[in-house]
């Protein structure tokens, strides 16, 4: 007997459509868990608009989403049956654990890397999934099924904000005020930052961004940044002119960390960062973030609830992969459960 | 009575001429150097051939040269007397020694730092020159007149291959094989590097690095670099397009030093730096290199007097800073002394 | 005419009296400061009782006291007048600035540094103190006073934080609920630890401690630490066994960092050392802390005028210097102008 | 049918019988290795002649022996067959790769390691091991089957060096001239330093080091190295003066390293250790050392090869650990295979 699940399936660009499939095999040191709630990723949009995200091309269905929360409902073999229960943050990847980089601690460059809703790999808008025991993180109850499921963005900000060396004084400039923006900005409060500074052209997203976590914000279009001298800048905007202008803000030895993508190319002020010594990189999603975010959750340092601002079903997958580009719209989250109450496999 | 020395000016772009000016005063806690030998470096033949560096433009005429090496013939009054007679290789740098970066150990990057043969201040094309006791670096005697001045340049090679974090096994791409190249490709050696791997459009220049530090020439119009990954890159070479290759090559989590100057801005292969989470800087000068210097000239570990292809005297100052674009040209050296046995003040 | 002022000299171990001395003179790179307050360390203490610490002993009548505030009322002739009238924070020391030390950073290593009240330094339990510009810190109005004398031990604090690793998520077990032990823990939250374990024997200490950072509080005659596992272990006891439980409660890979002093040797847990990979430190003074010190304190991040239990003037010095090991005190202050409004200098 | 081979046991200490018993099953990740020679390490010999160490008791019979290189003979289901005839250094451990401190980078720490000739897992004195594919290292031909047993060793002294931040220009300081002393002497000098002393009572250790690695070569006895203001430490001596001397040899702010092994608590210069904030450590085994190891032994800038002194075939365990203590004896090998021609499974 196979159990089968409802999957919201990417068939190709534009298109997205349930169907029933089968639920996930489990690997001996695997979990399944039933999906509670599970974020909408700009790249998730960038998937259902383009069919592709840079060298990755949707070339059979796949299920999108890979910001996820959920209750472990059976283990693998090798797994702690006692686990079965437990609601956990989902670490939507698969690294081998052997190669270089996972033994240096780098898992997240593993080359051989299994990430969700990157194809061929499947991700969560759909009733269950299987993960790795240790890449399931108890939540407590504290923490939200949304705030659990945000916890993969808040990773990336922790990630950033790491390789950025934001501390304790730290002033730190953001550029974009969307989520992952807004993530940052807290992030660094909770870092220690004593100052900072988001830039938007949007002034509803920089007010917004004050009130989560931002100290000023700023409007791009009139405020020259360029002089501050922070000690690190973070792109969560992935604009160009952004990107030079957050550079040159940089205070020499600083860091400039770029999160914001889209750009195979870029022109960047390279005397600048000569003259200044700063140290320029980018964030490929995160390693180890995991704990730290659970822990800046639960202790109300980080408030990914507030950026919730819509819900919904299996079946309106494909609204709310178009909806986030509309005023006002920040962190929408789909529910594969919502309006289900049926037993469950 | 006002001590009088013979001084190589800069008047304007392209003119040099021999002049009789006053030997510098001696602050309280500097030593009085009778220069030995001065390295010519790219920066001096740019003064030479425009007027300016970027931002800092020749406004009064200045005397060049910032690679030196000499005898302590005076100290200040707080200057142990002893070091009068003391063979020196010169750091030609005065940082104000309180601000922040001078007080975190990083005064290459002081704001208010003068540095040697850039206006306003005058270099080392003469007789005398005053230095901070402390910049004022002892040598053996092991160590050429020649090798002495040129622990400048081979410490922005230590100072690129520290940040870099060249070590035992590290595989290595330098860009370019002028001597800047060159001495880094020694340097990287000296470091534990197994492998380095030199590009330039010369054959002579290729072929000369073979011989000095380099393990592999690669010619850039024939062979592509974009899939070593090495651990680490420096460009001496300021080229964008070798720069954008020297990326690429770059392992995930290994960095790219840029040495080589001119650019502004440069295209930079942004989503490779994210997506592999390499580190790009640059370096401006250096900080606490010459015992590090020192130390790798007298074990034999760098050689720098095999770079000299030229020397000439002080009236010979313009052609010093022609010469270097000739076929086989690898270093050129000014003995500001030389043919000179007057009485010395 | 020679400027003349009060001070309280310790003439040898017991005896301080109050006399007219001369007012400090000004180097060009030094300002003037009127003290206003003056917190009162163990090392203060010490140096009362037995006329020594370790091999620095009172031979001539010596000003203690190194944690102070003031006001700049005059400077050298190379510093910016308008620094007249600024309040400021001390920072009571003066490295040569010249040395490897130094110039790689860790100006507090410099082994020629003339620290406050350390012989034969005068310190500023007096009307009057001259100290380099750059080390009088400035702070905003609402740092009081006495807070602002504090930052000195805050200095000690955040650079034992800053050794240790101490950052977002970490659990940190600090050895000693005394002021350091207090503020240590204050530190540790304001650097993002989640959970800072205070160990004291007196009750009342403890208590103070929760109140003040601790988030758990031990008794270690009756709490068995060992097992805790802790990212950092901070010493602020300078008890033996508190130093041995400390180390063994340490996870492998973290940091125990040695502040409490007064041992020449000590039995330390080396096996578990090895076993575990820890690192052992202490710290020595400190190196570029005000401007954190200063930001944590204007910011809210940690209070330090809750510390202040006791306040005397500068003819109450030897009792200021005896009251510390009553029940009930925690940090004591000299406020050198008690009782006085005659016209200064 | 099972395969079967010969295996030195070690049944209780003093007692080690030739037997027969079966060779190791394999899991799909892991290769089958005949093993070529097996270095005595003191860990070895101290379980033969006390039956525990530390904590690890011999409960059971148990093969030692974990320094050790073969040739691959099978592969599991997952591995690739081609390796099948290759030459490898083993990596001698097993981590679980999924606690926190495989996934950071510091498997070596992993609470779970199983590690070969520790309790109760088996070791090498044998004719097949089974090790995980990536712990099998492929060294080329230029490489000795004894030079990479040894690198087993040689990853202490690389981890050692790392950790004690060895690099270009380094003063180093080791205690003891034993087997592992003597290639920390090497590794230093291929690190780059400039300066490497080592200290050992006995002469002939102290000539033997003084050819392979020592720069200079001092008489604990009657050579007082605690003002030698040195880089780094590394103890491989064990000896509790050596240790002290060692660390108060340390320059402010540098590093002693302490691997030599035996002492549950020692006495440490507490006192000097934080008035110069110098970092005392130890090393547990390496991670991630052993491309650095065969770098160095393929390159020539480690020997290996000089440091054996005796063979033994695998009837003879019990006499090679037992010899080591014999004058002139420096590192004790057996060659399993010694004196056999039979067809081999």
């Amino acid at each position: 007997m196979v159990a089968l699940m409802r999957a919201a399936l990417l068939e190709r660009a534009g298109v997205v459509e349930t169907s029933i499939i089968e639920v996930p095999p489990l690997d001996a040191d695997q979990v399944l868990i039933e999906v509670s709630a599970v974020g909408v990723c700009g790249s998730d949009v960038h998937y259902f608009e383009h069919g592709r995200v840079g060298p990755f091309v949707v070339e059979a269905p796949i299920i999108l989403g890979h910001e996820l929360s959920g209750t472990i409902v059976d283990v693998g073999a090798a797994v702690d049956r006692r686990r079965i229960g437990e609601r956990v943050a989902v670490e939507p990847q698969r690294p081998c654990r052997v190669c270089t980089q996972c033994k240096a601690g780098r898992y997240n460059l593993c080359p051989d890397m299994e990430f969700f809703a990157t194809p061929p790999i499947n991700g969560a808008f759909c009733e269950f999934v299987a993960i790795q025991s240790d890449f399931a993180h108890a939540v407590p109850d504290t923490v939200s099924d949304e705030a659990a499921a945000l916890i993969e963005p808040l990773s990336v900000a922790i990630w950033a904000c790491q390789r950025a060396q934001v501390g304790v004084g730290s002033r730190v400039l953001v550029a974009g005020a969307g989520p992952i923006g807004v993530i940052v900005a807290q992030t660094a409060r909770a870092f220690g930052a004593s100052e900072v500074i988001v830039t938007d052209v949007d002034a509803q997203r920089r007010a917004f961004a004050l009130e989560h976590g931002a100290t000023v914000v700023l409007d791009p279009a009139h405020d020259d940044v360029s002089t501050l001298g922070v000690d690190a800048f973070v792109d969560a905007s992935g604009v160009p002119s952004a990107v030079i202008a957050g550079i040159e803000a940089v205070r020499p030895a600083g860091i400039a960390m770029l999160v914001g993508l889209g750009h195979e190319m870029m022109a960047l002020p390279v005397s600048a960062i000569q003259s200044r010594e700063i140290w320029v990189s980018g964030v490929f999603r995160y390693a180890n973030t995991w704990p730290t975010g659970i822990e800046l959750v639960a202790s109300g340092r980080v408030n990914l609830d507030a950026l919730v601002s819509g819900r919904f079903g299996l079946d309106e997958v494909d609204r709310a992969l178009s909806v986030g580009r509309e005023p006002g719209q920040m962190k929408v989250v789909v529910h594969p459960w919502k309006g289900w109450n049926a037993a469950r496999t």
